[in-house]
């Protein structure tokens, strides 16, 4: 604590990102990147874009980029926002659309950055408490509210909610933003774009880092009405003019016009998952049902945290949450398949022992 | 305005950055960027990061970039916080340093984003208003404050305060802190830096667009006591654990390190600027003592506005803020020896028609 830092600095409590360990070898199931590399397009596009043009400012407009997922979204290019990741996209959504007088509503668990976001910015929030089944009880967002935010699937219990309840989410909050966080949606859920001629109080952030395969370039975009988008352009413009470089410019447009290598790696993931789903199964393992690139599991008989740390000591790390209601439970993200069977066979031995 | 504007976007009035056409080529001399290309170490680094590694996230702590600066400045890695361009550092400086209740000083006449944050974060402001010569009578800082803040060299009047000044602004501000947007110090100002180790309550801010060529990349980063580089690590944990991607931040770290290009180009850029002084002296031009990559002018017969225009028409871009006490100036970057007699030409053209 300094006595230079602002009343906000002192209050705010700073999100964790899952560790990224330099002292060693890890087979990384822990913050859920793709593990195909890009698209061999996207690669290309920074390679050729890393010329002298790079003492130029980049297009603050990003127009080629918000073009490309337009087109790939079957939107205008005034019904995207693109920003430094989804997570920077989630922050200026919470600047542009949520309030300090009235209270904003997500589920209990739920990514943890939300309540980081809220605090930083002073926004009142309540806590809608998963359902046993860990589902989200959606009828909780009908009551009145400053905003509505919730990830679909969710995170980090991989479930999904089904379009006709996002529908009746969007019905019943005529007058505040509804945002849907779909970080993970290319994994199998079905996303809500199609409502956006209709609602405009919804806003969909997305991001290349999973499904694209992108982490480490920093994109992410929201859809929605335009009068949602230029609200989020205002923030963006009184913060940074320029949130992306002219290399994540040139290699997100790649990646996303490469509609065939992209369904081709999410195919292999999502096969990837359902195997393993099938394996952890069978070794006793509740597994709840994934649309997403990770699964959340439990075992009757071990607990979350030992696991963790076991598979830690074999040099596999899996994310785990020291959190009410979650604290048996471990996130893991979809490997490849050897990496996903040295997993397996780790586990096993650990049960075993 | 959208009834889903939160009151925060209501109230905001976003920063306009210098044009980007694509209409047609131009000769850019409005954004301040640097003709010549980056060192071709960055270029290099950043051809050999696009590679698979992309599917990973970057390292949060950007360990090997803030490694490079320290070293380039002589302080330690903790005492450096990099960012997504000096505008977002500023950004994350205004949450981290300035509260609310406590009004903050910057001149009058000074970068046009600081009153854009302030807006964006509701920081009360007093201006400073500029000596009759456009110094800043720096007295003016030593007034009870919740913060100061002021580029050195000032843009768009590019003079310098004198370090002695500077260290009079630390000691007379014991419990706030001074920001020092070092943006354009590398073309001919004296650093603070030194500054660093004898007031907790200095922060430096720098970035990689103008002296190392790198607009395109979006690196800027902070030089402090460790305390303050805490408080904006706390700032960015709450924001975006990863605001630099795996590619800017190999591409930075190559641009830091090359030491001898950094050299070469400036001193190339300041040889120009006193080419270009000395010409427009003769041409009848009041030229402000600049110590940056830019020169501010003004003519006694012909108003800044319609030579601003009459520059466009010949495809030369230049700067000018319609703002009272200097509508009648133009902000000229420093370009290329060629672009440079292009634009003393077309002026002097205009002159005499």
């Amino acid at each position: 604590m300094s006595k230079y830092w602002s009343e906000t600095v002192k209050r705010i409590e700073p999100y964790v990102p899952g560790e990224q360990p330099r002292d060693r070898k890890y087979i990384k199931l822990n913050t859920n990147e793709n593990p195909y590399p890009p698209s061999p397009n996207a690669i290309e596009a920074i390679k050729r874009s890393a010329d002298e043009t790079l003492r130029l400012y980049p297009d603050p407009e990003c127009d080629d980029l918000r073009e490309a997922i337009a087109c790939d979204n079957g939107l205008r290019k005034e019904q995207v926002f693109v920003g430094n990741g989804s997570d920077e996209v989630l922050a200026f959504a919470f600047i542009a659309f949520f309030d300090r007088g009235r209270e904003i509503v997500f589920p209990d668990i739920t990514y943890t950055f939300y309540p980081v976001y809220a605090k930083l910015f002073n926004i009142k929030y309540r806590l809608l408490p998963l359902d046993p089944e860990f589902n989200i009880p959606y009828e909780g967002f009908f009551r009145e509210n400053g905003g509505v935010i919730f990830p679909n699937p969710n995170a980090p219990t991989s479930k999904v909610l089904p379009l006709a309840a996002i529908e009746k989410v969007l019905q019943n909050n005529p007058d505040s933003v509804v945002i849907i966080d779909e970080a993970y949606i290319d994994f199998g859920g079905e996303t809500s774009t199609g409502f956006i001629g209709r609602y405009p109080n919804l806003l969909i952030i997305r991001t290349l880092s999973k499904s694209h395969s992108l982490a480490g370039l920093r994109v992410g975009f929201a859809l929605g009405n335009e009068e949602l988008i230029e609200g989020l352009n205002r923030v963006k413009n009184s913060i940074n003019s320029y949130t992306l470089d002219r290399i994540a410019l040139a290699g997100a447009a790649a990646a996303i016009t490469d509609r065939d290598y992209f369904l081709e790696t999410r195919a292999k993931v999502i096969r990837t998952r359902e195997y393993v789903v099938e394996k952890l199964n069978r070794m006793g393992f509740s597994v709840l049902d994934s649309k997403a690139n990770f699964v959340f599991i439990t075992h009757p008989g071990i607990p979350a945290e030992l696991l963790f740390k076991k598979l830690r000591e074999r040099g596999i790390l899996v994310r785990y949450f020291a959190k009410p209601r979650i604290d048996n439970y471990l996130r893991v993200s979809i490997g490849s398949d050897e990496d996903m069977n040295c997993f397996l066979d780790a586990l096993g031995e650990i049960i075993k022992t």
